[in-house]
C-alpha cells in the first residue's frame, strides 16, 4: 500500500518519518548489544537544540551502568517492569533540575531578570517538570534517531528514586528509560491512537 | 567545516537532523503564508505515534483561526509576546485533558484497570501535564518536520487562557504556539546549550 497522503505534506522524508514515529515502537525486550557513551553523546548533541522555556534546559540524565547502580534502582520499579529494566543494555533515570534557574544568567543572557522571575520554588518546580518533559520528548525522538529502541516506563516509585539517586534535594526523578536494540518479541500490537478530529479543534 | 563526529553516529541522515534540531530555531516573526488544516493534520498524523504513559494521549490542540478567537487570546499573552502572536499565520493553544483516563479502556485495552489507578484527580492531573508535555515535544519536532517554524511561548496567563477557552473545567492550557514560515529577522543568535558533560552523569 502507498503511504497516507498526509505523509507527503511533510518536508521530512518518509524513511525518517518511519524511523522516528510511524515504525518506531516502545521496546519491552532488548538484545545484549551495548549502548555506548559515544552513542549517548551523539543523541544528546542532537536533542540539546530543542527549545525550553527561558532556554532553561532542566533535564538531567543519569546512566546506570554499574551492576551496583542497577541493583539500587530495581526495588523502585513496578514488578511488571522489573525484568525488562534488569535486562536492558542501558537503564536511565531522567530527572529535572529544580534549581535550573541558577544557570539562566548564562543560558538566557538577554533577560538576566528571568532568574528572579523564577524565585518561587513551587512555581519553578512546575516549570522544571514541564520543560524537562519537553526535553524527554526530544530525547525519545533522539534515541530513535540513533537507530535504537526506547522503553520509557512511568510505572515506578518516583519519590523513592529521587531519594535514592538525588539526595541533594534539588532534582526530581520523572521517568525511567531502557535503551537498546529491540530483542525477540519486543512489542505486541500497536495500541490505538486518537484521530486528528479527536485532538485538534478550531475556533 | 565538516559535521561534528557525533552526527555520524546517528541513523537519521544529516539533512533531517538539521531540519528537526540543528538548524531549527524558535521563530519570532512569520511571513503571511498560511498554515493549512491539511498541514496540521499531516503533523498530527505523524506525531500521534509518540509514546505516552498508559497510551493516554492527553494533549489537546486548539487552533485559533478566526479573528474573534485570536482577539480573545491576546489579553492573556505577555506584552512582549503580543505582537508576534497577533501576526502569526496560526496561533495555537496546547492543553491537557485532565480526564484522559476516561478513554483508557479503549486506548489501553490490555490493562482496563488503569482507569481506576488514575482515579485521584490531583495525581491524574500531574500525569496529564507530563504526558501532554512529552507530546508537545513531539509536536514541536513535527511542526519542523513539515518545514514550518514553531514559536512556543511560555509567557502567558495560563489560568486565564484555561478559563477563557476551556470553561468545562477538564482541560488545562499548558503552552501557546505560533506556527508559520519564518519572516524577516525571525531570530537572533542561537542561545547557549549545556554540554553533554553537564547533563549526563554515569553511575
Amino acid at each position: 500500500m502507498s503511504a497516507p497522503v498526509a505523509a507527503d505534506l511533510l518536508a521530512l522524508d518518509r524513511a525518517a518519518q518511519d524511523l522516528l514515529f510511524r515504525a518506531a515502537r516502545t521496546a519491552n525486550t532488548f538484545t545484549d548489544e551495548p549502548v555506548t557513551d559515544a552513542q549517548v553523546a551523539a543523541i544528546h548533541d542532537l536533542i540539546r537544540y530543542g527549545p525550553t522555556a527561558y532556554n532553561g534546559q532542566p533535564l538531567r540524565v543519569l546512566l546506570l551502568r554499574s551492576p551496583q547502580a542497577r541493583a539500587r534502582l530495581l526495588p523502585y520499579v513496578s514488578s511488571s517492569n522489573r525484568a525488562k529494566t534488569a535486562g536492558a543494555p542501558l537503564a536511565v533515570v531522567l530527572a529535572a533540575d529544580l534549581d535550573f534557574h541558577e544557570r539562566l544568567p548564562e543560558l538566557y543572557p538577554h533577560r538576566p531578570q528571568a532568574r528572579e522571575w523564577l524565585g518561587d520554588r513551587v512555581a519553578r518546580a512546575e516549570q522544571a517538570r514541564f520543560s524537562a518533559a519537553l526535553q524527554i520528548g526530544y530525547l525519545l525522538v533522539g534515541v530513535r534517531a540513533a537507530g535504537l529502541a526506547a522503553g520509557p516506563m512511568a510505572g515506578f516509585d518516583a519519590a523513592g528514586v529521587t531519594r535514592e539517586f538525588f539526595p541533594d534535594g534539588r532534582h526530581e526523578a520523572l521517568l525511567l528509560l531502557n535503551v537498546g536494540h529491540p530483542g525477540p518479541d519486543a512489542w505486541g500490537d500497536r495500541l490505538p491512537r486518537l484521530a486528528t478530529g479527536e485532538v485538534v479543534r478550531t475556533l
